[in-house]
């Protein structure tokens, strides 16, 4: 497909990335900063434009990757050429292009995209929504020849799963942070804890969490969780926050084994 | 080594196996449930018993792996035979062995052990603490034998370290179910988030969490944060515990970036 990219930030950078190497041709790409259009243009062979005005009508379709809050005003904008226009955004509904393109859609890659690491864009699920089911069949093999990790995802739905990801990303990582200070506190080595870390987010990989909840809240070991809060008197807002996620720890336990 | 494995839940498990493959002989596994024992024992080519009267004096060494409260009675009933002594209790003092016996130790696996996977012991964690140099040096020995990652770590680090892998790990779990339960209320796979919670776990192995840290607190996106504590306005509890979250991301990242 003849394709152009609206952005030039992570997500279009590994979206135009996978988007070459599956073997598709990318037109142009559009951002208003134009070194920022260059670089991505230069490693994915397409021309960069700074001004929609430049925009070569020769293309199948426009992926808008942008900050949310300007996905509508660009959908309107290169609404004039009536081709497929697809979002790449959880938060936003399918609508903010659909009232102005008549083939409008999704695809939402649902993973943490970063400078510094290399993703294997084939695992990263895929959730798609088109605006008919034209849209959706041309949108589904297109997502096919990037992902092995399709799901069709409603506009509804894709707001859920933005939060949930939420939950499942941004939330732990804070965590890590907190660990992370503590033991910088008494002069200990984060790498005591990457293991830990990285073996508690590959055993939700086969099982469900609940499943394998693990530490004292879970064993209801009140004597340890007395110790913990005790250790955590001076850091302000942890005390809170420990009884809070011990608290929630509780409350699913109790939820998915409703007999104890 | 000749050991003696005093308990033979999920880390006796572990230690024994790792201890065998290593080459040290398991004398005996001693459990007050005979089944148990005999299990492990089976495994690891030891002899199994539930009466500490039946111990075989001739070992170098005990591994005390039971339940912490169980941990001291069992240092005092095994101090008539004065042999190295060592618990593997992330929250327990080396006090509770080494009052009375003279060498006295602990190690520490700082990792999450379930009986439905296999872990590489070579690459957990080992934090070692020794009643004396002699048995810190003894210690430091046969951790090595066990696994590549080894670490001097004393009581009251030890304490900080097992309270922040509950924040590394127990609680990040607790928020993994959390969004498996929003997916599964509106009927989506949990396959679309196994992918993003291991690359947050793998983006920590080689940077800081503050780093790394991703989504609307730390972006200061709220129009998307007052959107996600709409959808989560019949969720008991989560609106006030993604507030909490939330805040503590922003509180971190001005600690992070203290110009901001």
């Amino acid at each position: 497909m003849r394709i152009t990219l609206i952005g030039s930030g992570n997500v279009a950078t590994h979206f135009g990335a996978a988007l070459k190497n599956a073997g598709h041709h990318i037109v142009q790409v559009y951002s208003p900063t134009y070194p920022n259009a260059a670089l991505l243009a230069y490693h994915i062979g397409a021309e960069a434009i700074d001004r929609l005005e430049d925009i070569d009508a020769e293309t199948d379709m426009f992926i808008i990757s942008v900050k949310d809050d300007a996905i509508e005003g660009l959908a309107q904008q290169l609404s004039v050429y009536q081709k497929l226009t697809v979002h790449t955004s959880g938060a936003t509904d399918l609508k903010a292009i659909s009232q102005y393109n008549k083939a409008a859609g999704v695809i939402y890659p649902l993973q943490t995209f970063s400078k510094t690491r290399e993703i294997d864009f084939r695992k990263v699920p895929l959730c798609i929504e088109g605006s008919d089911e034209h849209v959706h069949t041309g949108l589904n093999l297109l997502a096919h020849t990037l992902s092995l990790s399709v799901f069709d995802v409603n506009s509804a739905q894709r707001k859920i799963l933005h939060l949930a990801a939420v939950f499942a990303c941004n939330f732990p990582n804070n965590l890590y942070a907190i660990a992370q200070g503590l033991l910088a506190k008494h002069d200990l080595d984060f790498n005591l804890l990457r293991p830990l870390i990285l073996e508690t987010a590959l055993k939700v990989q086969h099982n469900l969490p609940a499943e394998v909840q693990t530490g004292p809240a879970v064993r209801n070991d009140e004597k340890t969780m007395e110790a913990h809060l005790g250790l955590l008197q001076y850091e302000d807002g942890l005390q809170a926050l420990y009884q809070t996620l011990s608290q929630s720890i509780i409350k699913l336990d109790k939820a998915y084994k409703p007999d104890r």
